[in-house]
Protein backbone atom coordinates (compact mmCIF):
# COMPACT_ATOMS: atom_id res chain seq x y z
CA UNK A 1 0.00 0.00 0.00
CA UNK A 2 1.07 3.57 -1.28
CA UNK A 3 1.12 6.31 1.30
CA UNK A 4 0.10 9.50 -0.60
CA UNK A 5 3.87 11.27 -0.73
CA UNK A 6 4.99 7.94 -2.72
CA UNK A 7 2.06 7.89 -5.25
CA UNK A 8 3.46 10.47 -7.04
CA UNK A 9 6.30 9.68 -7.58
CA UNK A 10 5.31 5.94 -8.46
CA UNK A 11 2.80 7.21 -10.76
CA UNK A 12 5.19 9.78 -12.47
CA UNK A 13 7.05 6.88 -13.60
CA UNK A 14 4.37 4.56 -14.91
CA UNK A 15 3.33 6.66 -17.80
CA UNK A 16 0.01 4.15 -18.46
CA UNK A 17 -0.97 5.81 -15.07
CA UNK A 18 -3.40 8.09 -16.61
CA UNK A 19 -4.96 5.69 -18.95
CA UNK A 20 -6.40 3.79 -15.85
CA UNK A 21 -9.80 4.03 -14.44
CA UNK A 22 -10.01 4.69 -10.98
CA UNK A 23 -10.75 1.68 -9.84
CA UNK A 24 -7.37 0.21 -11.76
CA UNK A 25 -4.97 2.85 -10.25
CA UNK A 26 -6.76 2.13 -6.46
CA UNK A 27 -5.23 -1.36 -7.29
CA UNK A 28 -1.69 -0.06 -8.39
CA UNK A 29 -1.76 1.84 -4.88
CA UNK A 30 -2.97 -0.81 -2.71
CA UNK A 31 -0.53 -3.24 -4.31
CA UNK A 32 2.89 -1.31 -4.61
CA UNK A 33 4.72 -1.35 -1.67
CA UNK A 34 8.56 0.01 -0.64
CA UNK A 35 10.73 -2.43 -0.30
CA UNK A 36 14.80 -2.12 0.95
CA UNK A 37 17.00 -4.35 -0.75
CA UNK A 38 20.59 -4.57 1.30
CA UNK A 39 23.79 -4.32 -0.83
CA UNK A 40 24.48 -7.65 -2.64
CA UNK A 41 21.20 -9.07 -2.62
CA UNK A 42 20.05 -11.22 -5.57
CA UNK A 43 16.52 -10.17 -6.07
CA UNK A 44 16.01 -12.34 -9.12
CA UNK A 45 17.37 -14.58 -11.23
CA UNK A 46 16.11 -17.78 -13.24
CA UNK A 47 15.53 -19.89 -10.22
CA UNK A 48 13.24 -17.34 -8.06
CA UNK A 49 9.50 -16.53 -9.16
CA UNK A 50 8.73 -13.45 -11.33
CA UNK A 51 8.71 -10.48 -8.73
CA UNK A 52 6.46 -7.61 -10.57
CA UNK A 53 7.61 -4.16 -11.64
CA UNK A 54 11.08 -2.81 -10.08
CA UNK A 55 10.64 1.34 -9.77
CA UNK A 56 14.13 2.41 -8.36
CA UNK A 57 14.03 5.07 -5.58
CA UNK A 58 17.43 5.08 -4.49
CA UNK A 59 20.38 2.90 -4.97
CA UNK A 60 21.28 0.74 -7.86
CA UNK A 61 20.42 -2.40 -9.60
CA UNK A 62 22.58 -4.37 -12.16
CA UNK A 63 20.96 -6.74 -14.23
CA UNK A 64 23.32 -9.48 -15.83
CA UNK A 65 23.34 -13.01 -17.74
CA UNK A 66 25.22 -16.14 -15.76
CA UNK A 67 27.25 -18.58 -17.87
CA UNK A 68 26.82 -22.23 -16.53
CA UNK A 69 30.43 -21.56 -15.53
CA UNK A 70 29.90 -18.52 -13.17
CA UNK A 71 31.13 -15.95 -15.71
CA UNK A 72 28.95 -12.74 -15.41
CA UNK A 73 28.23 -10.24 -18.00
CA UNK A 74 26.76 -7.01 -16.62
CA UNK A 75 23.89 -6.12 -19.41
CA UNK A 76 22.97 -2.24 -17.39
CA UNK A 77 22.15 -1.17 -14.56
CA UNK A 78 19.07 0.77 -13.35
CA UNK A 79 19.44 4.27 -10.64
CA UNK A 80 16.43 6.61 -9.26
CA UNK A 81 13.26 6.89 -11.20
CA UNK A 82 14.50 3.98 -13.35
CA UNK A 83 11.61 0.93 -14.16
CA UNK A 84 12.41 -2.44 -14.71
CA UNK A 85 9.73 -4.90 -16.34
CA UNK A 86 12.27 -8.21 -17.02
CA UNK A 87 11.31 -8.76 -13.43
CA UNK A 88 7.76 -9.32 -14.17
CA UNK A 89 8.97 -11.37 -18.00
CA UNK A 90 7.00 -14.26 -16.48
CA UNK A 91 3.94 -12.69 -18.45
CA UNK A 92 5.55 -11.49 -21.20
CA UNK A 93 5.53 -14.52 -23.73
CA UNK A 94 7.77 -12.84 -26.12
CA UNK A 95 11.26 -12.63 -23.35
CA UNK A 96 12.50 -16.14 -23.47
CA UNK A 97 15.68 -15.27 -21.81
CA UNK A 98 16.96 -15.08 -18.11
CA UNK A 99 18.41 -12.16 -16.36
CA UNK A 100 19.48 -11.93 -13.01
CA UNK A 101 19.03 -8.67 -10.72
CA UNK A 102 21.42 -7.96 -7.86
CA UNK A 103 21.34 -4.67 -5.23
CA UNK A 104 24.59 -2.77 -5.99
CA UNK A 105 24.48 -1.14 -2.89
CA UNK A 106 21.13 -0.40 -0.39
CA UNK A 107 18.63 0.32 -2.54
CA UNK A 108 14.81 1.59 -1.81
CA UNK A 109 12.70 -0.37 -4.70
CA UNK A 110 8.74 0.55 -5.16
CA UNK A 111 7.60 -3.24 -6.09
CA UNK A 112 3.96 -3.62 -8.57
CA UNK A 113 3.15 -7.11 -7.28
CA UNK A 114 2.98 -9.54 -10.19
CA UNK A 115 -0.46 -10.67 -9.65
CA UNK A 116 -1.80 -7.00 -9.89
CA UNK A 117 0.40 -6.06 -12.43
CA UNK A 118 -0.71 -9.23 -14.75
CA UNK A 119 -4.30 -8.44 -14.28
CA UNK A 120 -3.75 -4.64 -15.71
CA UNK A 121 -2.16 -6.02 -18.25
CA UNK A 122 -4.67 -8.39 -19.65
CA UNK A 123 -7.24 -5.76 -19.17
CA UNK A 124 -5.35 -2.37 -20.23
CA UNK A 125 -3.71 -2.61 -23.32
CA UNK A 126 -1.55 0.50 -22.33
CA UNK A 127 -0.15 -1.25 -19.87
CA UNK A 128 0.80 -3.89 -21.97
CA UNK A 129 2.52 -1.25 -24.32
CA UNK A 130 4.56 0.41 -20.96
CA UNK A 131 5.77 -3.06 -20.65
CA UNK A 132 6.66 -3.64 -23.97
CA UNK A 133 8.07 -0.18 -24.36
CA UNK A 134 10.47 -0.59 -20.81
CA UNK A 135 11.72 -3.84 -22.33
CA UNK A 136 12.35 -2.09 -25.90
CA UNK A 137 14.44 0.54 -23.72
CA UNK A 138 16.07 -2.30 -22.00
CA UNK A 139 17.13 -4.16 -25.45
CA UNK A 140 18.90 -0.72 -26.71
CA UNK A 141 20.97 -0.92 -23.58
CA UNK A 142 21.59 -4.42 -24.16
CA UNK A 143 22.79 -3.74 -27.69
CA UNK A 144 25.07 -0.98 -26.45
CA UNK A 145 26.60 -3.70 -23.98
CA UNK A 146 26.95 -6.28 -26.78
CA UNK A 147 28.74 -3.88 -28.78
CA UNK A 148 31.35 -3.00 -26.30
CA UNK A 149 31.95 -6.54 -25.42
CA UNK A 150 32.10 -7.38 -29.18
CA UNK A 151 33.86 -4.61 -30.57
CA UNK A 152 35.64 -2.33 -28.63
CA UNK A 153 39.42 -2.87 -28.10
CA UNK A 154 39.85 -3.41 -24.15
CA UNK A 155 42.14 -0.41 -22.85
CA UNK A 156 38.88 1.72 -24.33
CA UNK A 157 36.64 -0.16 -22.55
CA UNK A 158 38.25 0.41 -19.56
CA UNK A 159 38.52 3.88 -20.00
CA UNK A 160 35.02 4.44 -20.28
CA UNK A 161 34.21 2.46 -17.41
CA UNK A 162 36.41 4.59 -14.86
CA UNK A 163 35.71 8.29 -16.35
CA UNK A 164 31.88 6.91 -15.81
CA UNK A 165 32.23 5.82 -12.55
CA UNK A 166 34.44 8.86 -11.68
CA UNK A 167 31.57 11.46 -13.43
CA UNK A 168 28.92 9.63 -11.19
CA UNK A 169 30.41 9.51 -7.85
CA UNK A 170 32.06 12.93 -8.71
CA UNK A 171 35.37 11.96 -7.14
CA UNK A 172 38.72 10.78 -8.61
CA UNK A 173 38.65 7.52 -5.99
CA UNK A 174 36.68 4.55 -7.29
CA UNK A 175 35.70 1.98 -4.32
CA UNK A 176 35.41 -1.02 -6.30
CA UNK A 177 37.59 -4.34 -6.62
CA UNK A 178 39.42 -5.31 -9.94
CA UNK A 179 37.00 -8.64 -9.26
CA UNK A 180 33.77 -6.02 -9.56
CA UNK A 181 35.28 -4.41 -12.26
CA UNK A 182 35.62 -7.18 -14.37
CA UNK A 183 32.39 -8.05 -13.89
CA UNK A 184 30.60 -4.73 -14.89
CA UNK A 185 32.34 -5.01 -17.91
CA UNK A 186 31.85 -8.53 -18.62
CA UNK A 187 36.08 -9.57 -18.58
CA UNK A 188 37.89 -11.53 -16.41
CA UNK A 189 39.57 -10.38 -13.16
CA UNK A 190 43.40 -11.07 -14.22
CA UNK A 191 42.73 -9.38 -17.84
CA UNK A 192 41.28 -5.85 -15.75
CA UNK A 193 44.57 -6.68 -13.58
CA UNK A 194 46.92 -6.50 -16.04
CA UNK A 195 45.48 -3.09 -17.89
CA UNK A 196 45.13 -1.33 -14.79
CA UNK A 197 48.85 -1.95 -14.21
CA UNK A 198 49.15 -0.94 -17.62
CA UNK A 199 47.29 2.16 -17.04
CA UNK A 200 49.29 3.01 -14.07
CA UNK A 201 52.62 2.74 -15.48
CA UNK A 202 51.56 5.26 -17.84
CA UNK A 203 50.49 7.75 -14.81
CA UNK A 204 46.90 7.55 -15.35
CA UNK A 205 45.70 6.13 -12.64
CA UNK A 206 47.38 4.82 -8.94
CA UNK A 207 46.24 1.48 -7.03
CA UNK A 208 45.53 0.60 -3.57
CA UNK A 209 43.68 -2.22 -2.13
CA UNK A 210 39.80 -1.71 -2.95
CA UNK A 211 40.04 0.91 -5.28
CA UNK A 212 41.67 2.64 -7.72
CA UNK A 213 42.44 6.82 -8.14
CA UNK A 214 42.56 8.41 -11.05
CA UNK A 215 45.55 10.80 -11.50
CA UNK A 216 45.20 11.71 -15.07
CA UNK A 217 41.81 11.91 -16.55
CA UNK A 218 42.98 13.72 -19.68
CA UNK A 219 45.38 11.31 -20.36
CA UNK A 220 42.51 8.18 -19.74
CA UNK A 221 40.61 10.44 -22.48
CA UNK A 222 42.71 10.48 -25.12
CA UNK A 223 42.32 6.27 -25.30
CA UNK A 224 38.10 7.16 -26.56
CA UNK B 1 -1.25 -2.72 -53.60
CA UNK B 2 -2.35 -5.96 -52.42
CA UNK B 3 -3.61 -7.92 -54.79
CA UNK B 4 -6.66 -9.85 -53.11
CA UNK B 5 -4.96 -13.29 -52.47
CA UNK B 6 -1.94 -11.53 -50.99
CA UNK B 7 -4.04 -9.43 -47.76
CA UNK B 8 -4.77 -12.81 -46.38
CA UNK B 9 -1.12 -13.58 -45.73
CA UNK B 10 -0.20 -10.17 -44.85
CA UNK B 11 -2.97 -9.55 -42.44
CA UNK B 12 -2.20 -13.00 -40.77
CA UNK B 13 0.75 -11.86 -40.11
CA UNK B 14 -0.01 -8.62 -38.77
CA UNK B 15 -1.83 -9.65 -35.65
CA UNK B 16 -3.44 -5.50 -35.05
CA UNK B 17 -6.03 -6.07 -37.99
CA UNK B 18 -8.85 -7.62 -35.92
CA UNK B 19 -8.24 -3.72 -33.88
CA UNK B 20 -7.99 -1.85 -37.85
CA UNK B 21 -10.99 0.05 -38.58
CA UNK B 22 -12.00 -0.26 -42.47
CA UNK B 23 -10.07 3.09 -43.16
CA UNK B 24 -6.55 1.58 -41.55
CA UNK B 25 -7.63 -1.50 -43.49
CA UNK B 26 -7.79 -0.28 -46.77
CA UNK B 27 -4.74 2.20 -45.45
CA UNK B 28 -2.38 -1.07 -45.22
CA UNK B 29 -3.79 -2.93 -48.46
CA UNK B 30 -2.83 0.34 -50.10
CA UNK B 31 0.90 0.81 -48.58
CA UNK B 32 2.33 -2.25 -48.76
CA UNK B 33 3.98 -4.00 -51.92
CA UNK B 34 5.03 -6.99 -52.95
CA UNK B 35 9.45 -6.97 -53.46
CA UNK B 36 12.12 -9.25 -54.67
CA UNK B 37 15.47 -8.38 -53.08
CA UNK B 38 18.50 -10.32 -54.60
CA UNK B 39 20.87 -12.70 -53.01
CA UNK B 40 23.31 -9.90 -51.07
CA UNK B 41 21.30 -7.10 -51.19
CA UNK B 42 21.59 -4.98 -48.25
CA UNK B 43 17.90 -3.45 -47.59
CA UNK B 44 18.72 -1.69 -44.74
CA UNK B 45 21.54 -0.40 -42.60
CA UNK B 46 22.21 2.87 -40.48
CA UNK B 47 22.82 4.85 -43.22
CA UNK B 48 19.43 3.82 -45.09
CA UNK B 49 16.04 5.77 -44.96
CA UNK B 50 13.70 4.19 -42.44
CA UNK B 51 11.80 1.32 -45.03
CA UNK B 52 8.93 0.57 -42.85
CA UNK B 53 7.80 -3.63 -41.80
CA UNK B 54 8.50 -6.25 -43.53
CA UNK B 55 7.05 -9.67 -43.84
CA UNK B 56 8.56 -12.31 -45.12
CA UNK B 57 6.87 -14.61 -47.85
CA UNK B 58 10.03 -16.24 -48.88
CA UNK B 59 13.45 -16.07 -48.74
CA UNK B 60 15.48 -15.31 -45.93
CA UNK B 61 16.87 -12.11 -44.27
CA UNK B 62 19.88 -11.94 -41.67
CA UNK B 63 20.10 -8.93 -39.22
CA UNK B 64 23.42 -8.13 -38.03
CA UNK B 65 25.34 -5.65 -36.57
CA UNK B 66 29.04 -3.87 -37.82
CA UNK B 67 31.83 -3.45 -35.88
CA UNK B 68 33.83 -0.19 -36.95
CA UNK B 69 36.51 -2.27 -38.88
CA UNK B 70 34.14 -4.50 -40.31
CA UNK B 71 33.21 -7.21 -38.33
CA UNK B 72 30.00 -9.06 -38.99
CA UNK B 73 28.11 -10.59 -35.65
CA UNK B 74 25.02 -12.13 -36.78
CA UNK B 75 21.85 -11.30 -34.66
CA UNK B 76 18.81 -13.27 -36.08
CA UNK B 77 17.81 -14.58 -39.52
CA UNK B 78 14.32 -14.23 -40.79
CA UNK B 79 12.32 -16.69 -42.61
CA UNK B 80 8.84 -17.46 -44.11
CA UNK B 81 6.07 -15.56 -42.17
CA UNK B 82 8.23 -13.51 -40.08
CA UNK B 83 7.99 -9.83 -39.51
CA UNK B 84 10.75 -7.15 -38.87
CA UNK B 85 10.17 -3.85 -37.14
CA UNK B 86 13.33 -2.90 -36.76
CA UNK B 87 13.81 -1.66 -40.38
CA UNK B 88 10.69 0.81 -39.04
CA UNK B 89 13.17 1.71 -35.84
CA UNK B 90 13.13 5.34 -36.59
CA UNK B 91 9.51 5.42 -35.06
CA UNK B 92 10.37 3.94 -32.16
CA UNK B 93 11.89 6.41 -30.18
CA UNK B 94 13.30 3.33 -27.29
CA UNK B 95 15.39 1.46 -29.97
CA UNK B 96 18.40 3.35 -29.76
CA UNK B 97 20.94 1.31 -31.98
CA UNK B 98 21.57 0.04 -35.49
CA UNK B 99 21.35 -2.90 -37.20
CA UNK B 100 22.02 -4.34 -40.61
CA UNK B 101 19.52 -6.49 -42.92
CA UNK B 102 20.65 -8.43 -46.04
CA UNK B 103 19.03 -10.88 -48.40
CA UNK B 104 20.77 -14.29 -47.80
CA UNK B 105 19.53 -15.71 -50.89
CA UNK B 106 16.46 -13.88 -53.72
CA UNK B 107 13.85 -13.08 -51.09
CA UNK B 108 9.83 -12.05 -51.62
CA UNK B 109 9.37 -9.82 -48.78
CA UNK B 110 6.10 -7.43 -48.33
CA UNK B 111 6.87 -3.81 -47.56
CA UNK B 112 4.58 -1.94 -45.06
CA UNK B 113 5.79 1.54 -45.99
CA UNK B 114 6.79 3.86 -42.86
CA UNK B 115 4.87 7.35 -43.35
CA UNK B 116 1.57 5.01 -43.32
CA UNK B 117 3.24 2.40 -40.51
CA UNK B 118 3.69 5.81 -38.42
CA UNK B 119 0.74 6.96 -38.90
CA UNK B 120 -1.11 3.40 -38.19
CA UNK B 121 0.88 3.69 -34.89
CA UNK B 122 0.44 7.07 -33.38
CA UNK B 123 -3.45 6.63 -33.91
CA UNK B 124 -3.71 3.46 -33.05
CA UNK B 125 -2.31 1.23 -29.91
CA UNK B 126 -2.34 -1.98 -31.39
CA UNK B 127 -0.06 -1.02 -33.86
CA UNK B 128 2.23 0.67 -31.27
CA UNK B 129 2.00 -2.63 -29.40
CA UNK B 130 2.49 -4.90 -32.17
CA UNK B 131 5.65 -2.79 -32.84
CA UNK B 132 7.08 -3.26 -29.27
CA UNK B 133 6.17 -7.12 -28.97
CA UNK B 134 7.65 -7.71 -32.32
CA UNK B 135 10.75 -6.04 -31.43
CA UNK B 136 10.86 -8.04 -28.20
CA UNK B 137 10.45 -11.10 -29.86
CA UNK B 138 13.80 -10.05 -31.56
CA UNK B 139 15.75 -8.89 -28.15
CA UNK B 140 15.05 -12.62 -27.43
CA UNK B 141 16.68 -13.68 -30.52
CA UNK B 142 19.66 -11.41 -29.35
CA UNK B 143 20.07 -12.48 -25.79
CA UNK B 144 20.32 -15.93 -27.59
CA UNK B 145 22.52 -14.71 -29.99
CA UNK B 146 24.88 -12.77 -27.06
CA UNK B 147 25.16 -15.61 -24.66
CA UNK B 148 26.14 -18.11 -27.36
CA UNK B 149 28.83 -15.75 -28.40
CA UNK B 150 30.35 -15.45 -24.98
CA UNK B 151 29.14 -17.93 -22.63
CA UNK B 152 29.67 -20.94 -24.76
CA UNK B 153 32.67 -23.32 -26.12
CA UNK B 154 33.84 -22.43 -29.99
CA UNK B 155 33.57 -26.29 -30.81
CA UNK B 156 29.79 -26.09 -29.51
CA UNK B 157 28.60 -23.21 -31.20
CA UNK B 158 30.52 -24.66 -34.60
CA UNK B 159 28.87 -28.05 -34.15
CA UNK B 160 25.34 -26.44 -33.25
CA UNK B 161 25.42 -24.17 -36.55
CA UNK B 162 26.41 -27.00 -38.87
CA UNK B 163 23.33 -29.16 -37.55
CA UNK B 164 21.36 -26.42 -37.61
CA UNK B 165 22.20 -26.00 -40.99
CA UNK B 166 21.97 -29.49 -41.86
CA UNK B 167 18.10 -29.69 -40.59
CA UNK B 168 17.48 -26.91 -42.52
CA UNK B 169 18.72 -27.65 -45.81
CA UNK B 170 18.05 -31.47 -44.98
CA UNK B 171 21.28 -32.66 -46.67
CA UNK B 172 24.60 -33.64 -45.34
CA UNK B 173 26.08 -30.81 -48.09
CA UNK B 174 26.10 -27.45 -46.50
CA UNK B 175 27.18 -24.85 -49.13
CA UNK B 176 28.76 -22.21 -47.15
CA UNK B 177 32.68 -20.70 -47.47
CA UNK B 178 34.58 -20.69 -43.89
CA UNK B 179 34.26 -17.27 -44.28
CA UNK B 180 30.43 -17.04 -44.49
CA UNK B 181 30.20 -19.54 -41.47
CA UNK B 182 32.81 -17.16 -39.90
CA UNK B 183 29.77 -13.97 -40.11
CA UNK B 184 26.83 -16.10 -39.21
CA UNK B 185 28.43 -17.23 -35.74
CA UNK B 186 30.05 -14.14 -35.27
CA UNK B 187 33.84 -15.44 -35.33
CA UNK B 188 36.99 -14.85 -37.83
CA UNK B 189 37.52 -16.93 -40.79
CA UNK B 190 40.64 -18.16 -39.81
CA UNK B 191 38.84 -19.30 -35.90
CA UNK B 192 36.67 -21.07 -38.21
CA UNK B 193 38.78 -22.72 -40.45
CA UNK B 194 40.82 -24.23 -37.43
CA UNK B 195 38.24 -25.60 -35.88
CA UNK B 196 36.76 -27.56 -39.06
CA UNK B 197 40.06 -29.05 -39.80
CA UNK B 198 40.09 -30.61 -36.18
CA UNK B 199 36.86 -31.64 -36.62
CA UNK B 200 38.04 -32.78 -40.42
CA UNK B 201 40.49 -35.04 -38.45
CA UNK B 202 38.15 -36.54 -36.26
CA UNK B 203 35.93 -37.98 -38.98
CA UNK B 204 32.88 -35.65 -38.41
CA UNK B 205 33.16 -33.61 -41.79
CA UNK B 206 34.87 -33.46 -45.08
CA UNK B 207 36.02 -30.15 -45.99
CA UNK B 208 35.98 -29.10 -50.12
CA UNK B 209 35.97 -25.02 -51.64
CA UNK B 210 33.07 -23.96 -50.99
CA UNK B 211 31.34 -26.44 -48.83
CA UNK B 212 31.35 -28.68 -46.04
CA UNK B 213 29.78 -32.26 -46.09
CA UNK B 214 28.92 -33.77 -42.21
CA UNK B 215 30.11 -37.56 -42.01
CA UNK B 216 28.82 -38.27 -38.65
CA UNK B 217 26.68 -36.46 -37.79
CA UNK B 218 26.47 -38.56 -34.51
CA UNK B 219 30.05 -37.67 -33.17
CA UNK B 220 28.98 -34.01 -33.94
CA UNK B 221 26.36 -34.06 -32.06
CA UNK B 222 28.11 -35.32 -28.89
CA UNK B 223 29.74 -32.19 -28.62
CA UNK B 224 26.24 -30.30 -28.22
Amino acid sequence: MLRNNEITFVNTHLNFWDKLNTNEKNLVISNTSLITYNKGFNLYSADTDCLGVLIIKSGELRTYILSEDGREVTLYRLTEGNTCVLSASCILNSITFDVHIDAECDSEVFLLNISTFSKLCSQNVYVENFAYKTSIERFSDVMWAMEQILFMSFDKRLAIFLIDEMSKTNTAEISLTQEQIAKYIGSAREVVSRMLKTFQSEGMVELSRGSIRITNKEKLKKLL
